[in-house]
């Protein structure tokens, strides 16, 4: 591997780690453990596997990789706090859903070059590109995976 | 700048977001909230601190970047959980510390080149290097940021 493909890969293997270990946790889960909150009066674990299963569905789109899978997901677990909406899926299909966003967008990721993880994502302009090259698909996703990091932490705190 | 040096530009400016937002939220914190608990039952806000300031201080060592600043954090902040051992640090000192730790650290991740970022940490040996040379600088780098995001989860639990 080319010194930049180095680089990708780790950027790569990074989020693997982190999407591997939440994983792992979230598939053991049954519907009662999910309908735990992290801490009291704090989000329950089923919101924040919405909420992340809808903010890695939106990456497709952002980062030029495909269609959404999920769209119906952000009203009730991006748009509103937890508790507002109710539910609209079992837990058994939200572990699905999840699995399956992360499982498309990681072989999407797979598929990119160094070169094109250093394009401009569909939410900045060329213009504004142009001024600020680090605005690019690995930007993102470097926050999205400490976006799961951070969630990660929250989840770790039920038992 | 080259495509090698947005890759390793991107994971730098990631690390500074997620110390940054830290950073910005534990600055603001007093004595007695830095001992406030999570959630009932776990890990303080003050023992985390120690923790992140101790295990970011073992990077020096670990990416061969110079000498630890606080070694004597680690048996009370890594070796044993909370509650263990007495603070042995203020609130301010602690606080003090975080901030000299990350300043140093990141100045020294400025200078790397794409290059030094690829190579070995020094608890690899040379030999197993050769059979994964994706046990690199940059690794270790990217784990910790997605270790600082882990907790700056569980910090953002307590007002």
């Amino acid at each position: 591997m080319s010194t930049e493909e180095m680089l990708a890969s780790a950027a790569l293997n990074s989020w693997k780690l982190v999407i591997g270990r939440l994983d792992k946790g979230i598939q053991t889960l049954g519907e009662e453990q999910l309908q735990k909150q992290v801490a009291p009066g704090k989000n329950r674990l089923y919101y924040l596997l919405g909420h992340l299963t809808a903010v890695h569905d939106r990456m497709f789109p952002l980062l030029g990789l495909g269609e959404r899978l999920y769209p119906q997901l952000d009203e009730a677990y991006i748009t509103n706090p937890d508790g507002t909406l109710p539910d609209s899926l079992s837990a058994e299909e939200l572990k699905k859903a999840w699995s399956e966003v992360n499982v498309k967008l990681t072989t999407a990721f797979e598929g990119l070059t160094p070169e094109q993880w250093l394009q401009k994502h569909t939410q900045v302009s060329d213009e504004d590109f142009v001024k600020d090259p680090s605005r690019n698909r690995l930007a993102v996703f470097l926050s999205r995976t400490n976006h799961a990091s951070f969630h990660a932490g929250q989840f770790v705190l039920v038992k």
